[in-house]
């Protein structure tokens, strides 16, 4: 793992969490980072969300440090702008950044108190753990019903010299894309001017969180942050601007997938793709109802071939499309052909569909050049197990 | 059970279904009934759902028997249309009625093949079977994951006699309002033209099939049909005529909450209000969020009062309210007032949860007029049982 120059990690255990297991967090850059980021569209929104949001503004797309909590999601609560503004005064004030130069993020129940002093408590031994290489610490400090921690890194050699890409994210229920979804922050040491920062993070968030569903809830606390500190001394220029762009989405992609993976109760990571749709939107509605299926994805958990289930998922996502013209495949076996059943050996199929990571793919034949690709898991008992006794 | 008057039931087992259990079943009118129904919005529709909306078209809202299949939905097969016919004429033939006068009827599994043979050959017996008494029968055979017939009655006196409503429905998975939702057989030996008829069912359905959910997916098939015979003699005045709705309308809820009450896997039913919307249809938007959600379904499931989930999931629905104005109740107890917190005993309230009727109201503060009720059951492992089977 490569990491990007010029950022510290710490992580320690503040007392939120009721395990006593890291659920504070801190990420600072040496250099104020220009910053973009994405929050939830609930409508009802965490207070870190409405404070991260405001101090982007405030400091016009700089940020110095994130600040993050795992076990409570300062949300509904009475005290939630008060208790995420003194927490971001308090770090502001230990490194000496401004405060407008801090992000809240906060991820667990929501509608319980959170106590601003138990962070301000845990602050000083928190900065006075800031490494270089405790990036994974992080990553595992944000984690709630997360079974592994979630990270991606990438480099791109360019002219001037090497950039580098670290991201990390958390989540395995409550996702579904209206925005970013739950956690995610993604650091480079590229220097980048906000509003292009802006712009990559907005592109690639259609092209990976926006791509994602485990359980068709999003959160009140979603957010995905997007630093560019420039510690690289690596300006790139216009034409290499659209590398790095790739690069961050590859990395936003790669976390947005492990967040699929490690779904609430998942077995099977799967991947639908959708073409021939009328446009580009109708085949993202397409993909994203199948993967919002809970009869597709139990079949999936109980690797049954049941493509009937597919189409009429995709039938059902107010798409004008010929099921007579659509074919369906399941791990590459074409199992519905023009809208009818096709000859598979099922015992074959069933067997290939006992594999980690399933492929749907749904070919709509004709004219109509929208595609799009979806993640989501398969749906198993252990996803209601988890989820009938999370807060209590 | 007072059925209506004028009306023959059978049922008999045609060897669609793997199991020997009634699958074929015929509802008669003696006199040619007017008749309305509404069908699924999916895009994919199977063979006897566009063969009933044409039949109806073409007898002008006439009907003289409905033939219902389980074990087989007749959808996304190359032979379904011709099936559909057929069947359909073999009942006109036996029957002697117009074969625009009768509407088919399948659910089942998608993509099979289903032999026409089978339904025509057993249509002689089925017909020498028919019973003025034998509704219960055709209730049964129509049941696929159901556990249970779902059944309601009704009886209005009125100037010049006594009128009867009967309704049967099936259904407890892939269930979601987009029209009516699963198959819906209603009857009344009132008197009323199609157009009133079709009006009332329309209005009908809003106020019971389309407040239903239980996993969000609507299937290909569904049909829900109203038929009125006139055998009572009864023909309701205008005025009356508001009273007759009235009562087929709250047939049709009944049968609607009965599939809720029978969701694959529910062991709980559960009532969703919302009051004080801006408008009823955002009331009802913010309940079917609720509805819908499946970390409300599962917190339910486990007994736990995490309203947290039940205001995050009314945030998702795309409504404008304001979450410092709402309250959450669940079995009468505020849980939530002006979205914090509010004191209430755990335990106790745990306790009321594992009643098996579950009561959310979610109330707005302020000047809005909004309000809808929504029916759902909770997500339990078991629905993930029966699903990830269900086929194979």
């Amino acid at each position: 793992m490569n990491l990007p120059l010029g950022y510290l990690y710490s992580a320690t255990y503040a007392g939120i969490r009721q395990v006593e297991k890291d659920d504070l967090a801190l990420i600072v850059s040496g250099l104020p980072a220009t910053a973009a980021a994405v929050f939830t569209r609930n409508r009802v929104q965490a207070a870190p969300v409405t404070l991260s949001r405001r101090h982007l503004k405030l400091s016009g797309g700089l940020a110095g440090a994130i600040l993050a909590n795992a076990g409570n999601a300062n949300c509904a609560t009475r005290t939630g702008s008060r208790v995420a503004l003194a927490a971001c005064k308090a770090a502001a004030k230990l490194l000496r950044i401004p405060v407008a130069q801090v992000l809240p993020a906060s991820t667990g129940v929501i509608g319980v108190e959170l106590e601003a002093a138990k962070i301000v408590d845990a602050l000083p031994r928190l900065a006075a753990g800031l490494r270089p290489d405790r990036f994974d610490d992080v990553a595992r400090a944000i984690m709630t019903t997360d079974l592994v921690p979630k990270t991606a890194f990438a480099g791109v050699k360019l002219r001037r010299g090497k950039i580098h890409i670290a991201g990390m994210t958390k989540g395995s229920g409550m996702i579904h894309p209206q925005m970013a979804t739950t956690l995610g922050f993604v650091m480079t040491d590229a220097q980048i001017p906000a509003a292009a920062l802006r712009a990559m993070l907005k592109r690639g968030v259609e092209r990976s969180y926006n791509r994602l569903s485990v359980d068709g809830d999003t959160s009140t606390n979603d957010t995905l942050a997007l630093l560019a500190n420039g510690a690289s001394g690596v300006r790139p220029d216009s034409k290499e601007l659209a590398a790095v762009e790739e690069e961050i989405a590859g990395v936003m992609a790669a976390l947005a997938q492990a967040i699929a993976r490690d779904g609430e109760g998942a077995t099977k990571f799967v991947t639908i793709d959708v073409a021939g749709a009328p446009t580009t939107g109708a085949a993202t509605r397409m993909a994203r109802a199948i993967a919002n299926s809970p009869l597709v994805k139990t079949a999936i958990a109980g690797a049954d071939p049941n493509w009937g289930r597919i189409l009429s998922a995709a039938g059902n996502a107010g798409v004008a499309f010929d099921p007579w013209k659509t074919d369906v495949r399941m791990q590459g076996v074409l199992v519905c052909r023009g809208g009818l059943a096709a000859p598979f050996s099922e015992p074959e199929l069933k067997a290939r569909l006992a594999a980690p990571e399933c492929e749907i793919r749904v070919t709509v034949r004709g004219k109509g050049k929208g595609s799009a690709r979806f993640w989501t898991c398969d749906l198993t008992e252990g996803y209601i197990r988890i989820n009938a006794s999370y807060r209590t």
